[in-house]
């Protein structure tokens, strides 16, 4: 058990945002479990639906797939990359020509899905580092061509894995959103960085691997579960070698990330009975001018979805954690997987 | 039925965010409905818990009370404010003498409870308008206590009716945390209401008012919903008169503001199949500075919980609703209570 400790207050000064730690409302660190784990359908029932193979009839408009290498069947798909049915945004509008408005622009953007697997039962952390990596790099050549368009200044790549966070459909699947803006939060990022960078004379993200915080580290990337983490065992995956966009991804770099969003997939699954989870791709809007380089550093933050917020939480815009982010860190580097 | 609409992108200009609008995500606004209503005890069962009257002792400290007029025994209670028992802040650090850095100061502040009757089946929306004015009131009052410890900067005001707006208790309470920051997010509503007021020269609450988005009005208070809503049927409820501070509230005014909470609890109960909700008010940092009071303006919010949010909304900052907020409004006008 870990010693009893007062309530502190902490900043995150990549997020801008003040959160409670308070270990009153605490359980210990190593009791936390998810009561609505994400189960995954019985192999042997097999459930289809409209992301499963031999049902892409059934989906909207797909933009690219990434082929089986080793099977050299015609329908032999490990990856595919589509429109979503339900889009929050139109591709279909004409931005340019549309009127626009200190606070109001047309609803043009793209909504895009990733399938990570031909197979129902398949979830993003059964696949192997490499595998994982090829979901990575599908994410990358899709952000890239949402580049070309002009229009687009601001792409959020993000997973919601199981119902309690936001997915509808149980086959293992990812997201990403083009904006025509970008969002005030990317933006007080950015003041919050610049802010960081000014007084330090460092990139706050080069400098913020601590032993205490730190999870793992691979070749080109560590874990840490952040000084002021917003929610419990929330964790950030972030480059070693200082990069302003998530599209810089190489693929050598690409397959280390795949073994570590992996191995911390795992390490939460196990330690914290399967929870619902979401992740995040904090990268930089397209148009980054040369000033904003030296502290512009894209990181990939999971959050476990394990309690909902409350009043509190929205109205202040503060969060209430009650893990202590080095508990969270040690038991998350101890759990066996 | 409402007519088709293509998305929008809207902006809102008091809480700096933007809000995507998305009918292609939409039912009907009149079919919104909660999958998990807050059903109320069945008023014969007599269940009973800490904050019932006569289980005083199981609570943490209290503050102070506000008797009934009409019941002369011992016992006669109708609010009581007290401790909450296990408090995200602690009202006993010294936080004066203890060390402060820039993203670290010790977890020193108030977090009380505001038992709204003594009753346990009666929600706070079952008072009548003079009795919920009572409760703001006892918000006033412990504000104003509040306000004398030169350490705190803010109060966050707020409720969670529902255990998936996050009530841990099913008894109707209010709570309030006293912080020794001002929340960033308040921060950001001054930087873009000041904005706003350069712009215009006049208080973007002021001149939020449109025929369109109303609501209801009472004689100091008007309800809106909000133009870019980040929640479907968020609403506000702002004082007509220009107004810096919740606790500058006067005894006539929270009658009336009574009612209209009243009125609003009813009506978002009603239509949306009495949905677990979220209230808060957003005041303004005990320091305000004369600059700042042309455009420090408080009000009401409340969020009616529908849906969660996924990776997206946790990533951008921005929300996907799918009702647009003159849809809503015009419903919420419409529905009798």
């Amino acid at each position: 058990m870990t010693s009893p400790k007062t309530p502190e207050l902490r900043k995150d000064t990549v997020l801008n945002k003040w959160v409670i730690f308070s270990p009153a409302r605490a359980k210990r660190p190593s009791d936390f479990k998810s009561k609505s784990p994400v189960t995954n359908p019985n192999p042997s029932s097999k459930p289809e639906c409209p992301f499963c193979i031999g049902h892409e009839h059934e989906c909207a408009p797909e933009i690219f797939r990434v082929n089986s290498t080793t099977n050299t069947c015609s329908n032999n798909w490990k990856i595919r990359v589509i429109e979503n049915l339900y889009p929050a945004l139109s591709r279909n509008l004409d931005f340019e020509s549309s009127p626009k408005f200190e606070n109001l622009v047309t609803g043009f953007g793209f909504h895009d899905v990733v399938i990570e697997s031909p197979l129902h039962t398949v979830v993003l952390s059964d696949l192997d580092g490499s595998q994982v990596g090829d979901v990575l790099l599908a994410y990358k050549k899709r952000v890239q061509q949402l580049m070309l368009n002009e229009s687009i200044q601001y792409v959020q790549v993000f997973k919601n894995h199981g119902a309690s966070a936001g997915a509808s459909m149980n086959h293992s699947h990812s997201q990403m959103i083009g904006l025509p803006i970008v969002p005030p939060s990317v933006s007080a990022r950015f003041d919050s960085m610049k802010k960081c960078y000014d007084e330090m004379g460092k990139c706050g993200l080069c400098e913020i691997r601590c032993e205490e915080l730190l999870i793992n580290e691979s070749r080109h990337f560590f874990s840490i579960a952040p000084f002021a983490a917003s929610f419990p065992f929330e964790l950030w995956i972030v480059p070693k070698a200082h990069s302003s966009h998530f599209h810089e991804l190489n693929n050598d770099e690409a397959v280390d990330l795949g073994g570590i969003l992996k191995l911390m997939l795992l390490k939460l699954s196990r330690q914290l009975n399967d929870p619902p989870y979401n992740f995040m791709i904090h990268s930089s809007p397209f148009m980054v001018d040369a000033s904003q380089l030296p502290y512009a550093h894209w990181f990939l933050q999971i959050v476990p979805q394990l309690s909902g917020v409350g009043g509190f939480e929205i109205g202040s815009g503060c969060n209430i954690n009650p893990v202590f982010p080095e508990d969270a860190a040690k038991v998350l580097r101890e759990v066996d997987v």
